[in-house]
């Protein structure tokens, strides 16, 4: 189909569109939450049976968790298949007392719906999946097309890639899609061409085996405390690098024209301050911003909890000190060696007459870079040079979706990653919304480039 | 009365002693906490009223904060005055979790009694009130008696002070006593010829104006939690010396005899392991472990809190991190000027991009040091020598109890400080407790020394 041709479909269906949006926003399927496993089977089931509807051969596919919801639907032989990953959980609605309309009763304000999952995920998704639809109603879907919805994205638990790894066959397909990413600040539509692997630990540090009188032992007793901040201090040289001896070895670095790309979006300081409330200063100066989370990898420390954090003071030598640390990581770098670097350095760091414990190591999968020269990417930059007057950016983004680092791998396909979400959907947060110019976007988005391919 | 005498009174009534200072711990007069604002009221009541049955007049004097007990009883005119000092309030219970009796149900095990303030200090204080109690039904107690209880000590709130300066004549004494110090580790008895002097401040560095995703922006923002470790770290150099300029200037050496002294009871390390699970290895390596409490000066980190605490992983880059911050001080040094510097040090070493604020700063009194050639010095010395077979040990401190730094100026005599507090007793922490037998000799010392005087 064409841009002309999908437009009017979208003009003439949008009403049910929405309703149809609407009731998928109902279910509160908040994946963190014990409580609302029920919630987020009754979505999967919904989901099945609305794919069913669309003439899929539908599956749910168990795992520890929530259920996957997967379809199929197949096309002529020499055709190419699409796998499109999307997911029907959503993140907690807390504060709810911050939400001005009640966050699982989706309403419409000034072209805007608002609700939890408004955008992420169940708006973005169900987007394309209205395309799908159209071009399942209009003769004009050729390919095959698979499904894959899953339950627990945002909840980090990564028990789903066991599923995904014993269903290689099920999940083959030539092209990998997803509809979960967003835009660049200026608001033009953007490919996402990378994504940042991601590892954690706690740090704990320990000495007396109780809180110590700080008068009573101040000045001979190894402090917990200032132990921490100083393994802590010890990760980043004061140029911004981080100090771990090997950290960067092995990085592959973008090319010229990846660089240029990713620079053509620079931050603006102004809007990312006033988004976020800081200026982007930190890192390593010799690369921008966009690169600094593009191309580079970065350790955060997410935590610090020690001794006493309530009002006045309390004088007391903490008998231990935690830390929570997070590394993005980028491709050349193994997740499992970073994490073993990053151990050997602290304990290197360690004041005499302490203990370091290092506990609850997670990888959360290794980074994603796409192929700026696939002929897929072309297409989609393509598709989008016709959907807006600004010319199409590519993203090298600095977040992490492990499940969009591996499908390609399972699937054995290359992934496209497009998304219409902005900075101001307020995703995670309270009011979360998305517009139905956004969803048309997506929409129009995935009908064009499953016409071309 | 002599020690007989003593011993037998106490054997006699030791059951109604404990009694009552069950009852006296039972209130939970946690003075840094708001919500125990009545529990240090109702503690403050209690004893007035118990003060009064032993005969004294009472009055309670507002303060901004807890009110203070006074109590005074009127002796021979040519006999000397002694004010003694205590409080009533005691630090927080937290963590609950572990403590192993509840915190305010004093319960007895082997000879010891658990409470919060079992020891610091309810528990000396009630000793010594129950010698002066059994003084005066003895027609044993010649000289004035003012008792002054506060219950403010633990939140290094000084109000007090300014309370306690408008009532010089009412406090005017010869001797200042008080039973809030402890022995050195041999368990010999000591007299603390020594106490250091106190300041603190929370620091909190503050930068985005919410939680940022670690993904999206790890690498350029400026992480408060890695800036705070940074800027804590800058306050101790390697060799384990503090490193903020002009620290130790004007500091007043100790004299030869008072180095002697100190070093007469070394702390054996071995001991000091096992009493606080970790060996007295940081600090100024040039002095001993009990000098550098002693005679020097000290800065610890008694808290830290920033971002995520709990368990597993949630990737952050915090808004904020908060720091608390204490400096035990020496004889020579100006608390207001050390918490100027130290705050300047702390500027210096701020990122950019970031914020500092120092809040809550506290000046809790200067140190004090005692003159070993005095009269009443002796007296004690003498006393504590017939309570035990060891030769009595003199102590320079390392704690601070600021008001005793003040109280002598104020009431214009000198103080002479002897408490029987040992490493054991879990002051400040959970499982605070403290022996029948510390009691006894608590009881047995205050008897003896008043009846010498």
């Amino acid at each position: 189909m064409d841009k002309t041709q999908l437009e009017s479909c979208f003009t003439a269906h949008s009403g049910r569109f929405i309703h149809e949006w609407q009731e998928f926003l109902r279910f509160p399927s908040v994946s963190i939450s014990d409580k609302h496993q029920q919630d987020c089977a009754q979505c999967a089931k919904w989901l099945l049976a609305h794919l069913a509807g669309l003439g899929f051969s539908t599956r749910l596919i168990p795992t520890a968790s929530n259920p996957l919801v997967f379809a199929e639907r197949s096309g002529k032989p020499d055709s190419p298949t699409v796998l499109f990953y999307g997911h029907y959980d959503v993140q907690p609605e807390d504060p709810v007392a911050l939400w001005k309309t009640p966050p699982f009763e989706p309403t419409l304000i000034n072209g805007r719906l608002y609700a939890r999952g408004a955008q992420d995920n169940k708006g973005q998704l169900f987007a394309a999946l209205k395309a799908i639809e159209t071009l399942i109603m209009n003769n004009a879907l050729h390919g095959t097309i698979k499904i894959l919805i899953e339950g627990d994205e945002e909840t980090g638990n990564m028990q789903v890639l066991k599923v995904l790894d014993q269903e290689r066959t099920l999940l083959k397909a030539d092209l990998v899609m997803a509809a979960d990413t967003g835009t660049v600040s200026s608001g033009a539509p953007t490919i996402t061409m990378g994504l940042r692997g991601i590892a954690h630990m706690t740090i704990v540090v320990s000495g007396p085996d109780h809180d110590l009188h700080s008068g009573v032992h101040g000045g001979r007793v190894p402090n917990p405390a200032i132990a921490l901040c100083k393994i802590v201090a010890s990760l980043h040289s004061p140029d911004g690098r981080v100090a771990v001896n090997g950290f960067y070895d092995g990085i592959k670095p973008p090319s010229q024209e990846e660089r240029r790309l990713a620079n053509a979006n620079p931050l603006d300081p102004v809007w990312y301050q006033s988004v976020t409330g800081v200026p982007p200063v930190a890192g390593e100066q010799e690369f921008t911003p966009v690169e600094r989370t593009g191309f580079r990898p970065a350790i955060d420390i997410n935590g610090l909890l020690s001794g006493y954090g309530g009002a006045g003071s309390k004088t007391i030598i903490p008998a231990s000190a935690m830390a929570k640390l997070s590394a993005r990581l980028v491709p050349g770098q193994d997740s499992g060696r970073i994490l073993k670097l990053i151990a050997g350095h602290l304990q290197k760091q360690l004041p005499a007459g302490l203990k370091l414990n290092i506990t609850e190591q997670g990888i959360g999968g290794p980074a994603f870079r796409g192929n700026l020269s696939s002929p897929s990417v072309q297409i989609a930059s393509d598709v989008l040079g016709e959907l807006s007057e600004l010319p199409t950016a590519f993203l090298w983004e600095g977040a992490s979706v492990p499940i969009l680092s591996y499908l390609p791998q399972i699937a054995g396909g290359e992934a496209i990653l497009v998304g219409f979400g902005s900075e101001s959907d307020n995703i995670h947060a309270p009011n979360e919304s998305y517009s139905i110019e956004q969803f048309r976007l997506g929409f129009l988005y995935t009908g064009l480039f499953l016409s071309r391919l």
